[in-house]
């Protein structure tokens, strides 16, 4: 379940605003506030069953949205590159007393990621 | 018109593939082939009109869903400050002879632009 919100979240992060505001009111209090079905049909005074409707079409809208434009995986791996940066960035900053053609290795290593990011 | 050009191929790039199969095809000869309305019109077999129709139409899909979502603009943020760190290198790389301070100083910067493309 954990894993489910994680991923819903990043989702309605990139694509929340092509919803309609129902819909991202609805998933808002389903996924942010962590209320139940019941409590925001009693909060918005609809049925539980037209509160579970919108959860299930918006999820289904974002998931949609993700097949199309693959948004949330190409950040996903942005992000797994600039924190290898950041890796080898913490090596060179460990190993400043090693000699310098080492730093100059790691210096290329971090501009080949660079490259590769600005490709995609 | 070459800035606009630019402008409506990142919109499609990002977003194309929220327009129908009809407004990709449309807007693909438009932009990326480069023909006329009425060689468009001819190809399809539609009227000039229609194409016409078809491009707005589809230009002012794609500018809503930059105005909701801002990823074009997210994007360009993004690449500048992988070639300011590109650049950082650069200036690393033709100053190597040069004190090892000079070169944890850069690192670091390298660090700052990174943590913030992380926290964007």
């Amino acid at each position: 379940m954990f894993e489910k919100i994680v991923q819903m979240s990043l989702l309605y992060d990139f694509y929340g605003q092509l919803l309609t505001k129902k819909q991202q009111q609805v998933l808002g209090l389903y996924y942010n506030d962590d209320l139940s079905l019941g409590e925001i049909a009693e909060q918005l005074g609809v049925s539980r069953q037209a509160v579970y409707d919108t959860i299930k079409r918006s999820e289904k809208l974002l998931f949609e949205y993700e097949k199309k434009l693959k948004l949330v995986y190409k950040f996903s791996v942005t992000k797994k590159q600039i924190e290898e940066i950041l890796k080898i960035i913490e090596k060179i900053e460990h190993n400043k007393y090693e000699k310098e053609l080492f730093v100059l290795e790691e210096i290329k290593k971090i501009q080949d990621i660079a490259y590769d990011i600005l490709e995609k």
